[in-house]
C-alpha cells in the first residue's frame, strides 16, 4: 500500500457492467496516476475476481465488502437510510476523511442524496451543484448546474460561478477563466430576475473572477466562455438539447451517405477524418459529473460507460483533489458575505 | 386585384435587405399561392421600384406609403407610440380586419409589443407565445414558447399546449398530434411545479388532445412528439442550444475533412450527399416565428433570411389563416374554464 495522500473511494457496484468495468477503469486510471490509492466498496468475491487480473492495481487498492448495493430504481429517500450499500459506504469514507473523493457509476439521485446528507454543504455555500466538463470548438469548458437544483435564486447562481471559476482553473488549467451566466439575451435586463441578481452579486463582491456577463447557448460552442453558469433546470435542458442534436446530425449524415451511391464510393477516403472526428466528440472524454459544494468531492460516472470512460471520471476527480478544490472554495468565500450582497442586488433589480 | 378573402399585411421595411428581399419573397409566395392578396407597407418609392420587376405580383398587392420604419435598436416602449412606422401600420391592418395575418422581418421585440398591444390576446388566453416549426429526424414538429414569456405558470403552459395542438393540425397537417411538456425527466414528479400543474390541468380539462406527458430535450429529435411545450426561457435555451450544436458539428466535420489529405480526395464523391443534407437542414425551410394567442396572426421572419426564407414565413402564416387558426383556438376554449382547473391542479401539486 502506498503512503501517498491521494485516496479515492470507489463504489464498485454501480453502472451497467459492474464491478468489471469499474475495476478495469481503475486499472487504466492507475497506469496514468500511480500515486492514487483506492478504497473499493462492493461484493468482495466479485471485486476480487476482477482485481486478480491486475496485480499492480491490487497493490494500491483496499477492498471493503458490502452486502448490498443501490439499484437503479431505488428512491433517494430509501437509499439514504440503508448504510449497508457499497455507495453509502464509499461516500462515508469521504465523510470520515479516509478518502478525498468518491466515484460511483450508480443511480444519480441516490448518489446526490447520500453525498448531500453525509458530506454536507461547505460553509457559506447554500446549495451544491452538478458540474461537467464539456467540449467547445477548440477546447473545453465547465458548465454548472446540470440538474441538482431545479429552481435557483441569484445567490445560488453566484455561488455556482465561484465554484465553476475555481473548477476551470483546477480541472482545465485555465489561469483566468471567463465566467458567464447563461441567458436568452446579451443585454443587461434580458431574461430572468435571478440572473440579474446573480450578475449584481458577482460584480459587487470583488471576486477574483473574470466575469464576462451573459452568454446565449448558441455562443457556448464558440469558445466565448470557460465557465457557463445556469440553474439546474435550464442547464439540464441545454445539455440534453446538445446531446439530442449531436445524435440527430450524425444520424442525418449517415443517412445522406447511405442514400447516395457516390458518397458510398467516397466513404473509404473519409474513414480517417471520421475516426478523428469521432475521437474529438467521444463522450467518454467528458465522463464524470462532479457534485461540488460539499465537504468532499462526489463524482458520478455515466452508468453505461466503459473502462476508459470510468478512468476519465476518476482522473477528473483526482485533478480537483490534487489542487485541494474544497479548500479553495472555502478560501474564496472567507471574507465574502454573499447573503448581504444578495439583499442589495435584490433591491437593485426588483 | 383579386376578390379572394386571404389578405396578408406585409412590413416591407424589416430585415437586412429590405424592401428588396421582402418583395422578392412575396413574389415567390405568390407563385405558389396565387390566391393571397398583400397589403404592403413601406417607403412607396423603394417598394414600387422593387415591385416593378414583378408585374404579376403587383396585381395582387396594394402599396401603402409610410414615412418611417422600426430600427433594429428601437426599444419596444418607443415603437408602440409611433403609429407612422411600416410595422405599426401593417399590424394595424390586421386589427382593423383588413388583413388576417401580418409578416415582418424587423425587430422581434418591437413586433411582439405592437402585436400584443394592437391585437390583444384571445379571450381566455392569458399570454401569447412564440411558435416555430422545427425539424426532427423524419419530419417536423412545433415548439412553443420560444421566448415571449420568460416566466410561465401551469395555466400558461396548458394554453400553449392547446394552441400548439391546433397549430400542428393546421400547419403540419397531423391529425392527432402528440403533445408533450418539455421537462428534465420523464417521471411524474420530475422538474418544476408549474409543469406538474400544467400536466394536471391538461389531463382534467378533457381536451381534444393526445397528451403524452413529458419529453426530455434529447428525445425531441427522435420523432416522439409533434408539439413540444415549454416556458419561453427554457424553450429559447433549447432552441439556441440546438442552433449552436448544429454549427459546432458542421464546423468540426469541415475541419476534420480539411485536416485529412485522403478525406479531401473523397470529397467530390460526397458532394451530392452533402447537398442533400444541407437541403434537409436548411434553416430557411423553418423560417417564420409565429406569435400566437392574439386576435390575428403575427409572424416574424428572420432578419437575415433571403427571398425564399421570407416566402416560407408567408406561406406558414397563410396555412394557419386558411384553416382559421384563431377561431379554432376560441372554439377549443369555449366550454373550458382553465382558471378553475388551474386552482384544483395547484392544490394537487403543492
Amino acid at each position: 500500500m502506498s503512503t501517498n495522500n491521494l485516496v479515492m473511494s470507489i463504489d464498485a457496484m454501480g453502472g451497467d457492467n459492474s464491478p468489471k468495468v469499474v475495476i478495469e477503469g481503475l486499472n487504466l486510471a492507475r497506469k496514468r496516476n500511480p500515486d492514487i490509492r483506492f478504497l473499493v466498496y462492493g461484493d468482495e468475491k466479485k471485486v476480487t475476481e476482477e482485481m486478480d487480473k491486475f496485480p499492480d492495481l491490487k497493490k494500491v487498492c483496499q477492498i471493503f465488502h458490502t452486502e448490498e448495493f443501490v439499484h437503479n430504481e431505488d428512491k433517494p429517500s430509501h437509499v439514504i437510510r440503508n448504510r449497508a450499500t457499497s455507495m453509502y459506504q464509499a461516500v462515508e469514507a469521504v465523510k470520515k476523511g479516509e478518502a478525498q473523493a468518491v466515484v460511483s457509476a450508480g443511480n444519480t439521485g441516490a448518489l446526490m442524496a447520500i453525498s448531500k446528507m453525509q458530506l454536507k454543504t461547505i460553509q457559506k455555500i447554500h446549495r451544491p451543484a452538478i458540474v461537467s466538463i464539456m467540449p467547445h470548438q477548440s477546447g473545453k469548458y465547465v458548465m454548472l448546474d446540470l440538474g441538482a437544483n431545479t429552481e435557483c435564486d441569484g445567490i445560488n447562481l453566484a455561488e455556482f460561478a465561484i465554484m465553476g471559476n475555481i473548477l476551470a482553473k483546477h480541472a482545465l488549467g485555465i489561469e483566468n477563466p471567463r465566467v458567464a451566466l447563461m441567458n436568452i439575451g446579451a443585454e443587461e435586463m434580458k431574461g430572468k430576475g435571478e440572473i440579474h441578481v446573480a450578475s449584481h452579486i458577482i460584480k459587487s463582491a470583488h471576486l477574483n473572477m473574470n466575469f464576462i456577463g451573459y452568454i446565449e447557448p448558441h455562443d457556448i460552442p464558440k469558445n466565448k466562455a470557460d465557465v457557463v453558469v445556469a440553474d439546474g433546470f435550464s442547464g439540464n435542458i441545454a445539455l440534453k438539447s446538445v446531446e439530442g442534436t449531436c445524435t440527430l446530425v450524425m444520424r442525418m449524415i449517415k443517412q445522406a451517405i447511405k442514400d447516395s451511391f457516390f458518397a458510398k464510393l467516397g466513404l473509404p477516403f473519409m474513414l480517417g477524418a471520421m475516426k478523428k472526428l469521432k475521437a474529438t466528440m467521444d463522450p467518454r472524454l467528458y465522463n464524470g459529473a462532479m457534485f461540488v459544494g460539499l465537504n468532499g468531492l462526489s463524482v458520478k460516472s455515466h452508468g453505461g460507460t466503459d473502462a476508459f470512460g470510468f478512468s476519465v471520471a476518476v482522473e477528473n476527480a483526482a485533478k480537483l483533489v490534487r489542487k485541494d478544490f474544497v479548500s479553495a472554495i472555502r478560501h474564496e468565500l472567507e471574507n465574502i458575505d454573499l447573503d448581504e450582497l444578495s439583499q442589495e442586488a435584490y433591491y437593485d433589480v426588483y
